[in-house]
């Protein structure tokens, strides 16, 4: 008898839609993409080409989709401020979830998901955040954790995205809850996961320029900022993020412990090809985010549909994404304030500076 | 109506017959494995766990296998010593065959597999050289193609694993073919690759040492060597080949063309982490070529897929397969009789240099 | 007629007095060491044996040795505590002054030496950060100046000492002024190198722990910092600085601007070898800032010796000196107070955000 | 009282002639350059101007100059074909001789150097292979040395020059002894030195293109040639020399050995800059032999400089320079012959391969 797969649909069709379909529907062997939705008619019909001929069902409504009999998973890949009303109905119709980050700009909305999983605990929900699942950062953290660098305590982590003149970005900051919750919530990520998932923010501050994009400024936004983030218990983040990249997607992270450090991706490259030629030595690195974390895409559903087929647990808390959207959100606050922003020992705001 | 998919069978399950297996299996999403054969019994058990419960047929008796109804490909991943024949009794039995390299370790028999194919010119016989869907390498071949370098001159490529001490290659050298054969056919094959598929060889000459493994001098085999192989038309390619590395897989190339340079690998890596620790800066590299050239693999096989499928051109012609073979047996032949070798302008052997 | 050589001084013998007057005596062709003071015992041995055999006069009184007939200049490498009392001494001596960084840990003694310098606009008084001579970061310069990279608009740099186990730097935190004071006063120098000389300082905010050596908190100060500095004028510097690291000196520098990036020693190495070993590949790093900036440091003696004798303007102005230890003081001061610091367009203290 | 300095004369003002001649007036400071000489009139203007202000004698006449009282050595960097019979005329004169490479590219008249030293044992006599000069080079000794990387047993290296379009190489050709006894003689000489100085070579065989200079024929020369070189007791050397680089200087070297690998300049680079534009992450080579070894040339100057003064060891054996004639002669022999050459274990020529 052949083994089950899990029958999991795609909402949401747009750019990383798309691969997620695709990725479901090829690259998970134990999955099995069998609805996919999206209210646009253009992805309605690339989803015609490319999914309906082998054997996926296609929905303008998300709602009709989670109806289809036999329905096991969504992916959730719609636009941010969707994430969390779908999620929360694949949950109340017993669904697992792989929604993509993050769960909503909004702390309190994230809080709302989080609160729908715990009445299904039965259900995997969680919170996409892809480089959990590349294999540079695991062998990082794997080093990081058998104890190679000593106590971790510093964490500099950046999210720089190659320059987009065609003004997407502006649009895009209406809704995309600002530079820090749009690309630092990565890093912000992967620091409660480096410094443990129960770390404790104790401030942040952090501050901008619009070098390239000054129309940012009337979404409140950036287009360069860097961030500090002080942990109870002596650990410190410092992020940097950037949409205005001239050679490709540049993300870079270091862990510095007390008796080593462990750097990943510290020396950009898209493959293992130089190039010398009259003005030096080249390589090329990745045009952007997908270029870099195809794999660990890839690698994030195959390990979704695993938990959900053999229940085994996530790699990572769901209360985990709501923390990072919070501190992303105090740091685009303290971006527009100028202000340091302080949180006492149980993640109150307070006013004064706890040394 | 869902798309067709390419049934194929593998013919072998040791440890890169597993691999090519599960490719097919899970990998290569318009295939579906549908036959596996082995003689070993060992082989067949890891084949019921890890095949049957998909699906896939087993069998111990290859020629069996061939009339299972529907077959339409079969990958061959047997020992070296049956690759032809099992390619000719495909090609007979009218199936697309993707086979392990080399196709023999004999110039003669490996003609005779390319012979039955151009009987049958409908079918798709590649012989895997593997490093030909390597994003890497065809970068650099795309690179050069397009005259950044300008007219390629110099190859420079080598094959180093790491040392095996549990002397598994002094038995595998008994029917390797040898050193040159078995790893510098990878580089033989890129040489004309890159230089060209129809480049003539002019001569060849190769020194070695058994630095590590003096037993392979039984086999006539070394475990460190170098050559030269000359080309009519002014280029020329020199191969390092070994099996004493310390750190893992080394594997590089490098393209010296009249105005520019191309390396792949000078620099190898396993991944994009760097460790800073007490005895300065460290990153690792991959322990086997498999770790090199996974992906590479399953692009092979996709692609092999896509070319039965949809009737498409192999990447390379069968009988550079030959060819390499050719140059990898006479380098072993130079390597042992510490002589150079000519060859005229048709291929010939011949006594006298042509300067 | 033999051309003329500028007599000069070393004031200070310990590890970097000693290190100056040996670049003096023997790689500053220009220059001719003639005297040297200090008022420590095992120094002056030393110089008997290594200096005094060469001409050079010695004394344990630094005033005394200011009146030696025929001194033109002095290079002071005293304890910090010293630096601008000796460097107006030479000054009103009517002596040409290259000063160890920094002037003064106070922002009001290092401008009495601004003030002193003012008055005697023929001398040539230098505060000698040494990275300004380093042949990368004035390649990384001189490629920003050419407009390489578009408008420099983040600045990323850090300082980082390999840890010292021995306690040394609990002790001489005492006196340093403090990890920003000490260490990041170069990575602030540069950023107001390369921003330009008379950019204005908006904000300073600072955070640190203490993760290896918690004694340093007594003096007010961490053994890991980081920090962010705002320009008016959009521009953005951020700075790390540790004493933790376990594989030697870890300074890099980048410099973002609008069209691109220039790093310098993002990957950090003492040579141009790589071991291959069973771990991996590995490569070392320089233990200390000497091994990392020597050459700069002989450039510097033989810019600042040019510049004496031809009566050239120095590579950068003596009010930069004060600017990064205001800048210096103010991070160090975020540090302990856990405060945002605000500063007007005309450099006071202020307490209102300026957005 | 003054330490004495070593008196030392400048043979040839040329390219390489007026670096060691600056070397042992600014940068050796055991060293005074008392004289120079060169029949060339460009290039005592030249000294006219950098050196006689400084108390150097200026000298048409070779001879004459060694008549100068007080001098105690010479390098000589004149045009290989005097370098022999100054070198000779030197040492009669009793005096320290520090020559450039190669001695000759007659390996007859290379040991007639080594002749006339060896009547002269209180003399230093070295000839300068500056690489043994080089930090990384040395490094990478040591290490190999002291048994890091088990015994040594392949050596691959080549020399690199950047094309020069103009067409000197072709009128170099003529006198040069070819590219094997011009470039690749540093290799050589670096494969004795971290092979032993007391190898056998067993035979030679090498192959060349001419790419882009064909004219080099007229002189049996070509722009790039590869070479395998054998030695008596199980160890291998393979070379690659080119004068076609696009990038500038490429001279790297690897040691492999039974447990480990050394590479020096594997991943070329001219400082610690590296530069992010849209084509990608670029860094720059230098352009020349002196750009990549200029501090190793300091260092010989000053090494030479104490070993004549101190009595002291040189860091290698005349005769190695004879050996390293020899073996780029037969490499050079073999490019043009198409064969490969035999020695016996006593280093004779033979006709039949030793197996």
């Amino acid at each position: 008898m052949a083994p089950r797969k899990l029958k999991i649909a795609c909402a949401g069709l747009g750019r990383m839609g798309k691969r997620h379909a695709l990725h479901f529907l090829n690259r998970t062997p134990r999955a099995e993409l069998v609805a996919a939705s999206t209210p646009d008619d253009e992805e309605i019909q690339w989803a015609k080409q490319h999914l309906e001929p082998y054997g996926v069902r296609l929905y303008k409504d998300y709602d009709e989709m989670l109806k289809q009999e036999g329905l096991q998973a969504v992916v959730i890949a719609s636009v941010t401020t969707v994430h969390a009303e779908q999620a929360i109905k694949a949950i109340e119709a017993n669904l697992h979830v792989l929604c993509e980050k993050p769960l909503s700009t909004s702390v309190e909305i994230s809080q709302s998901v989080v609160d729908a999983a715990q009445k299904k605990p039965n259900l995997k929900v969680m919170c996409g955040f892809s480089r959990r699942f590349d294999d540079s950062y695991r062998d990082a953290f794997n080093k990081m954790d058998s104890g190679l660098i000593g106590r971790p305590s510093i964490f500099r982590s950046q999210t720089c995205d190659m320059l987009d003149p065609s003004g997407f970005f502006v649009a895009y900051a209406e809704f995309s809850g600002g530079i820090f919750v749009d690309c630092s919530i990565h890093d912000i990520d992967l620091a409660l996961w480096f410094f443990g998932q129960d770390s404790r923010v104790k401030s942040v501050v952090s501050s901008g320029i619009t070098a390239v994009q000054p129309e940012l400024r009337k979404h409140k936004d950036m287009d360069n900022a860097v961030g500090i983030v002080e942990f109870y218990g002596g650990q410190l983040a410092y992020l940097f993020c950037s949409r205005m990249m001239a050679a490709g997607q540049d993300d870079a992270t270091e862990i510095i412990g007390t008796s080593g450090k462990l750097t990943v991706n510290a020396q950009p490259q898209i493959n293992l090809v130089n190039i010398y030629e009259p003005t030096g030595i080249r390589r090329e690195i990745p045009p952007n985010y997908y270029g870099r974390f195809e794999q660990a895409f890839v690698n994030e559903a195959n390990e979704f549909t695993a938990a959900c087929l053999d229940d085994l647990k996530l790699p990572m808390k769901l209360t985990g994404a709501v923390q990072a959207v919070k501190i992303g959100c105090a740091l685009q606050e303290s971006l527009n304030s100028g202000k340091k922003i302080y949180f006492d020992e149980v993640g109150r705001r307070t006013e004064k500076a706890s040394l």
